[in-house]
């Protein structure tokens, strides 16, 4: 694994826990960390349980006993992991997202093609795919259950920038960064949208905003340089903190689609809500157990929308864990991930969402920068190579004791 | 009508509104308004479109041009102005409870089953029946929705005696008022339990508390008599503030009831919910447009609480309102009382709840306050003479426009 | 009166009930109801309780016993009425749209403005305003309860569009109806995104969609003409059943709005939200008695979302009505219009919304098709003549009992 | 650890993974798994991660390496297993109920606290006091913001006894459960409810009733022995499933308490609901990462239940785990419970829930049973030996990244 942040954490446990309570064609072995810093690597490895530390990640290539790159360091760092991995003959678990710009991430969607003829998997993490609400909104959504679609609605709602005095930070400079809300939040409710109904975005009408242009300094420690902080000297934010963009997608139906961090007192409000001829469903991870589920042919004065528990046997993931009505946390979709990924490798199948995917993703982030460049005009998505129906997506469902 | 505080207001406006909502065999008429002070009594009688007043309301039984007593007086009075209105001849709506003692109960059921030999019709306001959503609930409840009745969990919570400061009033004086949160508004959830479930109840073992036991005295302006206000004062609360028992239903069902004003933040959430082999529904009065449902019999994987607004044609009393989706208030539920009321009259046949229905409740009343006096054993409940289902409980739901 | 249909029953209730529950300096009588079709008008007056009718609008005018106007007509109807009635000295309560073009509410807006010098009054009928929850709003946001203004959610969600093989009626024929459900519910959240910002929307970026586009012919009976109804025919809808715009306010805040009539399963969910540096507030018609609040300036730990059942006596309007926890419904915000213009007129001062604030509400509207009609390009919006702000807007909270 | 049922595998991934979130004096290591079947116990073993595996628990008390002992078996093998791990100096998490009765219950206490003497900590798993929502209503109330408590209201409803048909099993086997619905989910809302209000239950009033008297018979396979599986034979079901009782506390407060598994609809339903006369708590387990608290002192209009989102680091445990709005599951409870557990060891303190806290639980059970065998009867409750207030209930809130 490179990288040890918030989501070397969340990974880490994630690669401990999975066959814990899945059946898997493999037992995974967390065998060396790679990092940059030699002290807090140590600590971390031993936190997270590794056996061995690498200040040079390119040792995990020529190791023999590992099988899997997983890359939790920040975007701009994964193009060349994943290039060089793949070569290596190594599985991939890339961190979304899948790169800082389009070019980049064509790049690493071809090396991942050239792999797979090869038999070698790869994986970008899009992780929220697993939680079981959503899968099942998903398949609910392929049986036909809302219908035809007629509208999506999606928005990834969070507050910790509604405060103008929050210090700035290098996620808000676009030379680190590369994107804002945009890319961290957006293309999460991005990528669910068109993985949910099944339909690429084609083009897009959107809006950037920078509400709180200028923020405190934090001083050199945080890494944005300078000769030091002087009291009540404001930096300028250089990425979006909201971002509102209206998206056609390829069958024609129309999407709104908002991130913000500016939506006071919505600390992880991800919303995705799909309405259509038959039905509709609507999720909020603030709720992440709870699927909401209209049915507009049950008998009339019954129609409502009925909100299930997605702990029963039935849902997605949710057969491996606890009895009905125990809810699963956040890091349970990490924990699905890993369980997938292993099954993929081991079955020689291939994993989702695939780079293609993530480039798709990529792709549409790209057209929403240049529609609110010009004037919030429509721009179109270059469609996806390959198609998104040929990447196998199937989850692991059976309960392993 | 006689009386004319609260529940004037209330009864007023039901009587002045049906019959533009509904289309009714009658035209109501606010012909006289009877109360004791002349100077409060104009103005009300003003204030709520009535013709003439009287201050002597036995005037009203001698005029001929009036058909229906709508008595909205204290509880002790009931007995009295009911037997006299029925003996007259006229009809009878009295406002719940019936009357502050079984004994009296009695006697007023006797005389309306004497007067309805006559054709002359009677009815107790337990108004929360016209809820939509409620009448719903009894009718999915008839419908089997619910299976075979396996519990019922009603409550009654109030939030306004939690300040134990809050002062003294003549509803928690036992002489005047009778009985505390346990007749007032336990007798509503008694009401709804029967009546939705269709069984009465048989045996009760409770507790009835007075959790602030003493208040300030709120000196001769609340009519508590006595010789002032002295600073520091407190008396004696004589009447429970808390409710709680357990029933047993004539089918053996289990139900358990609260009642209670201690319920700091619940303002009017009078709860009812029943679970059965095949389902259940949960109602609050908090959002008295909704009732929950729950059907077991639903494909695995989608079953849950459906949240159905009662604001569609096929709900009770709805077609005649609004569009979907706009909902009710509070006084609906005496409007539809009043429809139902005029309707009966004109059709000549029984509305409900009889005064049979709330003598019963009256009955289950004085059963908790024997088991609570008896260190909670349980106390039978006399079954009621005359059976519930003969008596017609047809709802006025046809839309009039 | 003029006009009675589903408004007719709405604003008759009002007139008829507004000075049972509030004290005001005059009694309204319910006069005159004036249509076209001699039979159902005689229904209909008898029904709400006109003592005359008249199948010309003008004798209303010429008729002394009058004083206020009421249009319930179709929007293209509105000009001619009311400026006629204003001329004639009469007070104009006129239904929401204003009119059906920019043009002929410019029109309306300066004859209220030369009829305000004679002590006329005006008012157009956006009466969600008169929503306790949504009063109180604006007062929580003008007291600077959320603070500084970051950010405006707006969604007024219908469905009864959603099956694709709902008839065709004259509100889809943009010939008869002028706008779809742009116009039709998505006036009302632009009205009231800027009264409860207190600031107007300065430019637009839009789409308008009609998701279907054919409909089965609904007949003769359904005044849309054609020689019969061939089975099997499908007409074409020719206004918008969905409405997408990001809208910037005059202080710079964005805004996000969406009107739809394909939200399955949202019967009408009316919902704002609005985000500050210290709080949001947000709610939804579907409850129509609670606003959520959060206080970000809250003890660390005890922040969240406050539902607040907006019936104590503190929130607008719900003094005069029962006791706290007992719901308010769709008309109350009717009959709270009445008696706010029945004040306004007595103490000679001017109600709100004025003909203004719905002309500014009409040039959004017109600016939003405009920039669907340009690719979603930016379209600004012509800043009302009047500031809203020297624009009466007291609410009648008084009890009067 | 003794035992690998479901408790096995909540108890095993707590051990592994306590240490990864939390700073602990030690780290765990997972030494010998004990059971009774080899072959399912060494899959277990592989499963949870154990290096050694042994069908003779007392094995463990022998072996110098192992600090503590885990029991995770039925409750009818509790005693014997304690007592011999504390006599032996081992530390003692025992898992719910303490015993299957109040006299095992007390020689397991008497030995705790001689074990005590010696340093050796022991601790009876209800985990539920781990969530943090719950361990924050605990600290809420304890600083005073629900004022002087009025009244507790505590729920466990669940639904998978519902169905008539559902098969018998040994846990409705009165001679092997020892106990029905009362015991099995009644004895978590009665600690809790202890716990978080600070007061010993000091005397009931209770029903207990088996609602659905009869099972199918399950076969041999489920362990009830017999002759064999008849078709259509019937059981008898010798526990509760439901179980309802009114408590009085030592303070005087009344508290309403009811555990059943008729709840149609009702997955894992714990609720716990604590009004006082400055405010209420109120907390539901379906809904685990959410506290609902309202303020009866925040200013008029403003009041109602907020809903707080116990992600943030001022909730007891969150720091430790992921960023605000991001949920926890079922099993961190149990993860919290051995972060608590092995710092007390490292610290030299007294964990909690203490055994004596767990024979006050048990204490109440058998009162309850009492009373519901002697007609409801107001039943006392021996009162605990040891104070609560002693026994240390810090919890694990730093975080360690």
């Amino acid at each position: 694994m490179v990288g040890y942040g918030f989501m070397g954490a969340a990974h880490s446990h994630a690669w401990r826990t999975a066959h814990r309570f899945f059946d898997l064609p493999a037992t995974p072995v967390l065998h060396t960390l790679a990092g940059r810093t030699e002290s807090s690597l140590v600590a971390a490895a031993e936190r997270y349980g590794f056996a061995r530390t690498t200040t040079r990640w390119q040792d995990l290539l020529e190791e023999p006993e590992i099988d899997v790159i997983d890359i939790c360091t920040p975007g701009d760092t994964h193009v060349e992991i994943a290039l060089a991995a793949l070569a290596s003959g190594k599985h991939v678990l890339c961190e979304k997202p899948l790169a800082n710009s389009v070019e980049e991430s064509e790049r690493m969607t071809a090396a991942a093609a050239d792999a797979r003829a090869q038999g070698v998997r790869s994986l970008c993490g899009f992780s929220y795919r697993r939680t079981p609400a959503l899968a099942y909104a998903r398949q609910l959504v392929a049986e036909g259950a809302v219908g035809e679609i007629r509208q999506v609605r999606a928005q990834y709602l969070q507050d910790w920038l509604s405060d103008a005095d929050a210090p700035m930070t290098w996620r808000l400079d676009k030379d680190k960064a590369g994107s804002g809300a945009l890319g961290d939040i957006g293309a999460h409710i991005i990528d669910l949208a068109q993985w949910i109904t099944g339909q690429d975005i084609s083009a897009v009408s959107g809006t950037l905003e920078t509400v709180v242009p200028t923020r405190p300094a934090a001083g050199d420690m945080q890494g944005l340089g300078g000769t030091g902080d002087l009291s009540g000297e404001r930096q300028q934010v250089t990425v979006d903190d909201l971002a509102l963009f209206t998206a056609r997608f390829a069958d024609g139906v129309l999407g709104s689609f908002e991130a913000t961090r500016m939506a006071q007192g919505r600390k992880n409000a991800m919303r995705v809500e799909i309405n259509g001829s038959k039905g509709s469903i609507a999720f909020d991870f603030e709720r992440m157990n709870e699927l909401e589920v209209y049915d507009a042919t049950a008998p009339a004065g019954r129609q409502g929308f009925t909100r299930v528990l997605t702990t029963e046997p039935e849902h997605p993931y949710a057969a491996a864990w606890w009895p009905t009505g125990h809810g699963l946390g956040y890091e349970h979709t990490f924990t699905h991930q890993i369980a997938d990924l292993v099954r993929a490798i081991g079955e020689g199948t291939d994993p989702s969402p695939s780079f293609e995917e993530a480039l798709q993703v990529q792709r549409v982030l790209a057209a929403v920068e240049a529609s609110s460049a010009d004037g919030s005009s429509w721009q179109g998505v270059a469609p996806s190579a390959a198609a998104k129906n040929s990447i196998s997506t199937s989850t692991s469902q059976e309960r392993t004791r």
